[in-house]
């Protein structure tokens, strides 16, 4: 039972699935009243202690990829806000949000920056194939074998090159594209863009389709979020427009890529290389790409710094302080 | 022996060991004649063929880091320019040259961008744990032991932090660091930097010495020439300053930094990184360092791009043809 003074505290359910949790959750609970059905005692199946609070539950903490169904939504009559601990949404029911006009809001704000940075760092690791030199290294082959093979440059600005730089196109120009393309100007490349529509305050090109942003790139960026629209947006001939020499960098979702023909591509030497922190069948890699050196495999860490915990217990916090003293809430995701 | 045609293009002598080429030879000799001591039939000793052609040669081509002592330049009694294929000139006796008001060219020019771009890759690598990730994937340890653990995050910029982003320290500023720079603020990183003396043009902190700038910095980055004055300037002093989570970048030379302590202070976990693409005896790395997952090894290959030898073509011949035409040299190395 909770006692009087948290009875008091604006009530938030929380949805995880056992494997996720989150380290601020006892701060969190200074501040406002969790329900959590994992933590009931006795246990409880989530789905009869979501029946039993249903009717005073306004707001969902989702923890994680938690999915959110329309059954689940439907237990919930109340609800009006549901604050999600991730980027992408696309486990929950956007369509039966909007419906009932239930306010998401997502986290990618708080990744943003982390996110950014580590595609980044998979770019150069592709094109300067620092993690197959570190492999080298530590193989003992350098001593053995001499000099490694020559990467890819980042910048191309000579006379032997009609290029400025090597051209950059973004899949998805959202607060994650928009501080890669920060971060990878400084470099000297040149940044194009594909979304739904063009956006008027940014100066990079805008492509209509992602085909299109292929065939005018070297190097595509993937960081759009997964609807049913997006899945596969990179498909066999968006990569075969990309080229022999293209790499492809992967921070979104593992499923906005066709994943076996971007294996088979890499496989054949028709894609340069490829930098991908996520995978349609998580946590399974297809073992075909643990040979090849022109690509550099990483665990899902794009948001796992400790900082990173930090930013998004500040902004769950935000979002849902804002919304119980009914002020703008922080992130909100727009439905369309 | 040359033919008539060849006689008539200005004479450049080239100094190289066995084990270093260029692959853009036959385009020099389009317009240069290339004495090359390695090429001589029947087989020459080096010393003996610069004898031979001591008195008619004015410029000397060093490919890599080919030494040029004191006794090599006393046979070129009528040497005015040496034109350096590397960024770093420390193989020169530097001493004489100017004694003997020699002109040296290096190649940091073309190199710059390159090394900056592998500097920033070596940094979030660490601090983002890329190519361990990587390891981590390609052993299957993903799917088998789960989530790999969290990283360093590059920026900090939320309330429970009181840095505006991580202080990236620079030790030496030239074009290199320069460009490092460029790159880092777009991460959000704080810059200070050492070097010789303060530059007016620079907005970044100063720091007189290497151990000032690595207390007031979580990540120092060597990237300055290799002198007397400069070899160990990363001493145990520095790194203790820098502090147990500081980062160490190397895309120097490896004799800047004091490797015994460094490798010393890594496995006693007295420092958080390192990003190596330079060591002190290569291409022999510590193998104390094979088994350190904060440890990224790069076999030095900052320079390891196609177009970076063609950037390097470009001016090196800019600087022979500003010598045979009495122009000013694109790339003077300053004595000082």
């Amino acid at each position: 039972m909770a006692t009087a003074q948290e009875e008091e505290l604006p009530l938030v359910l929380v949805h995880r699935i056992p494997n996720f949790d989150f380290p601020f959750k006892h701060r969190l609970q200074a501040q406002f009243r969790l329900l959590d059905p994992l933590d009931s005692v006795p246990p409880e199946s989530t789905h009869s202690f979501i029946s039993r609070h249903a009717a005073s539950v306004r707001v969902l903490l989702c923890v994680d990829p938690t999915p959110i169904s329309r059954d689940l939504l439907s237990l919930l009559p109340s609800l009006q806000l549901i604050v999600c601990s991730s980027a992408g949404v696309d486990h929950v029911d956007l369509i039966e949000c909007r419906r009932r006009s239930i306010a998401v809001t997502n986290a990618g704000k708080a990744f943003s920056p982390d996110v950014a940075d580590l595609a980044v760092g998979l770019l150069i690791d592709v094109l300067r194939r620092v993690s197959a030199g570190d492999r080298y290294v530590r193989a003992g082959l350098w001593a053995r074998n001499g000099e490694y093979p020559l990467g890819f440059k980042i910048l191309l600005k000579h006379q032997f090159s009609n290029a400025f730089g090597k051209r950059v196109g973004i899949v998805g120009l959202g607060s994650i594209g928009g501080e890669i393309a920060k971060r990878l100007e400084s470099f000297g490349c040149a940044i194009g863009y594909n979304s739904r529509r063009k956006k008027p305050s940014v100066p990079f090109p805008w492509y209509k389709t992602a085909y299109d942003l292929a065939i005018n790139s070297d190097i595509l960026i993937v960081c759009c979020a997964l609807t049913e629209e997006t899945r596969h947006i990179v498909n066999k001939d968006v990569m075969v427009a990309l080229g022999k020499g293209g790499v492809i960098i992967n921070v979104g979702r593992g499923a906005l890529i066709d994943e076996k023909e971007l294996v088979q591509l890499l496989v054949q030497g028709e894609l340069g290389g490829a930098g991908l922190d996520v995978f349609e069948n998580e946590p399974d890699v297809p073992e075909e790409l643990f040979s090849l050196n022109n690509v550099v495999l990483s665990p899902h860490c794009a948001v796992a710094t400790p900082e990173c915990f930090d930013a998004l217990e500040e902004l769950i916090t935000a979002n849902l302080k804002a919304f119980f003293s009914s002020k703008p809430l922080q992130s909100v995701v727009e439905f369309d």
